[in-house]
């Protein structure tokens, strides 16, 4: 048989379990807040019926999202997000009591073009309420978001918000035709990405030059959050979507103050749009002050009708996705990650003579809750043994010499960095467990 | 636009918030176990070049696998199990320390017929060694059945071993050619499912009478295992293959027994052959005593030449994969899950007058470690949401009435199963996290 290259797929990674472990920190650091929050985890298949995933997102989607023929000639798709599939169970299953609270960490696919810190499978983690309407909702979001990043260890970042309403009140305000806003907020969307001349020369080529220098006007009000509210307030005066927003954003801001949420990471920023169709109010973004190029790694917003699509009556719903996969490289990039060191803690050593005594060893330390692993690399002498506990970071050996054993004496060695340099007290059986204990403090 | 119906793929589910938290039990459980042994995480992605998987199972994976060409018109497959990806893992990076020890939990596909108990999409949990041909390392599987099976709280199940080189042992001692023992092997692995005249039957299709003499006198050796390992060193007294299987079961055996694990549950059973093509050694199930008709829970064995298609050269390896889904449905029906309870601790109530300060009160508790929901419902009176908290079982609500607040007076209030005969304390600001404490208790 000719031998298979072993090899992955371009924008598809293994985790080996140093990094593996890592993510699973930081995943469980973010499920803890959640659930200190109330929510509970649910979780979607991988494959739906294309036509629950299309036309939610916006036109880039149908190009990116991995869609076949099942066997029995159904078009299914994987999930492209957690949002989408999270509306369709809220309209499958009505009995659910709302408002209804729920977290999904899983990975999602988009066949993009791989770039660095971009891949085609990455995980999404997401926390949505649905049947609330309430700005007390949206202020629970941010504030998730805010405690999050906090209990990974991250000070340095900004949660921009914005409301679509308010950028729906611009539209109306600039006298810009309905058809196109998805145009205008995509470009809002993307300010910071391209120069100020290619963001005016964009704008141009679909608006004129009075509703251009509108929207510049609107996009450059910067300042202090009450600064931006007030100056929000006389442009919408008239304004009854746009007022709406603008007091949305408001009772947020104050409901993150009075959860003592550090006001100083909380900006208004009217040029955040987030490029999906699917947002309806609140929008947010977040963005480490020390790596901004990775951009915003943890994002969402309200959604109002999607769950309408399904029910054809709208349940109002808000969210908040982390992107694991950005927030973690971000994270290593400013080594932020803790060095996670819950592997094995003892490894009992095997000799040819008397293999069953170091199974009675493991067996006795794992009763006593420690992480032990017996040799399975075969005959060998003691050396290479050892060498495998080093280069593993096991701290603890156990040496099983059958002529020690047959006198009842155990070997018990502290690995350190340099071979050689290792600590060993003898023990007998019933002294091993405690010896073991302390060596491993 | 039109509603789209919200619908499942046939074989597909979600998990609700109680079910999912019973699995994520289950598998948290399971997995301190994998971790007490000394195996490490590890993650592959969903998506293959379908040349890694093909050709690695048998005949009837072609057909069951999610295969498609992707937007780059690369074949692609979803994972059909988690130990030919490990088998990649080890072949595409031979700096892994070895013997390789690693544990991955993460669904696969399999277009099967959906049937009771039977999914499209259903996880695994296996765990696996790489670099030992050790009988250490087959025993070490068996206790890691056993041990994960006492964590569950499952006690009457058994753990059947056999040994495909005992199988080869067989089809060399009855003189079978060696095409048809994929066959031979595949009708043994059905024998409890068809009648012993049904597989005396389709045996005779096969092999000519003295043949299938041979096999029913082998597949009918029944007794204690010293018993059958006696006897089928008695067959084998000619045969190298057949014996060193039989060495290895004797040996495995002992070390379970050294690892005192209850040899009750330990049975050697020459009917197991296990389906996949790419085993080569110990096999082994696990039967539910009191659900075997959900068949094997807990099943792997030895395959020490997966590895080699990769690589050309041989590396030995073990595993056992736990079938999550199977396992949770007989638990499922023999009431063997406990109520998992660690949803919202405390509800907020939210009025109209004063809702900052449910977000003050929410805020302080979350600090004190107690999982706790602000109501998201929108302008409400007490009463439903107090419902909501009863529908959702949340153990204790405060109430945070305006006039009250404003006389510092909080009342805490524990929800017992009949509304109305809930027990409830007024205090003020200063004691509200102890009597919350108290009343959790």
């Amino acid at each position: 048989m000719d031998k298979i290259n072993p090899r992955l797929l371009q924008g598809f990674r293994d985790f080996l379990p140093e990094k593996k472990r890592q993510r699973d920190w930081m995943i469980n650091q973010v499920k803890s807040v959640y659930e200190s929050f109330g929510f509970s985890p649910l979780e979607t298949p991988v494959l739906e019926f294309s036509d629950i995933l299309l036309g939610k997102y916006g036109e880039e989607a149908k190009r990116l999202m991995y869609r076949f023929k099942d066997q029995g000639e159904r078009d299914v798709s994987m999930r492209y997000d957690l949002t989408v599939p999270f509306a369709r169970v809220i309209a499958q299953y009505p009995e659910l009591v709302k408002p209804f609270k729920r977290y999904q960490v899983a990975p999602v696919w988009r066949a993009d073009s791989p770039q660095a810190g971009r891949y085609r499978e990455f995980y999404q983690f997401d926390v949505d309420v649905a049947g609330s309407s309430s700005t007390l909702a949206d202020s629970e979001m941010v504030n998730l978001i805010s405690t999050s990043m906090q209990s990974l260890g991250i000070a340095k970042f900004n949660i921009r918000i914005n409301n679509r309403k308010v950028l729906n009140g611009l539209i109306e305000w600039a006298k810009i035709d309905k058809d196109d806003s998805t145009k205008v907020f995509q470009l809002i969307d993307k300010i910071e990405k391209i120069s100020a001349e290619d963001f005016e020369k964009s704008l141009l080529d679909i608006l004129s030059a009075s509703q251009t220098e509108k929207i510049l006007e609107f996009v450059k009000t910067k300042g202090i959050n009450s600064q931006i509210i007030a100056k929000l307030k006389e442009i919408f005066v008239d304004n009854s979507i746009g007022l709406e927003g603008t007091e949305e954003l408001e009772e947020t801001v104050n409901y993150l103050q009075a959860a003592e949420v550090d006001m100083d990471i909380i900006k208004i920023d009217l040029s955040i749009a987030r490029g999906l169709d699917y947002y309806t109010g609140i929008v947010y973004e977040t963005i480490l002050l020390d790596a901004p190029e990775f951009g915003s790694v943890f994002s969402g917003g309200r959604y109002d009708e999607l769950i309408g699509y399904f029910i054809g009556t709208n349940v109002p719903a808000v969210g908040v996705s982390l992107g694991v996969d950005r927030l973690f490289a971000a994270m290593e990039k400013l080594e932020l990650l803790p060095k996670v060191t819950d592997g094995t803690q003892v490894l009992v050593t095997v000799f040819e003579e008397n293999p069953t005594d170091s199974v009675k060893i493991a067996q006795i330390l794992r009763e006593n809750n420690i992480k032990t692993e017996i040799y399975l690399g075969g005959k060998s002498a003691l050396g290479p043994q050892l060498t495998y506990a080093n280069k593993l970071a096991v701290p603890v050996c156990v040496i099983t010499f059958a002529d020690q054993v047959a006198k009842d004496i155990y070997t018990v060695k502290k690995m350190t960095e340099k071979f050689g340099e290792n600590e060993q007290i003898e023990t007998n059986f019933d002294g091993l467990i405690d010896t073991v204990k302390k060596m491993l403090e």
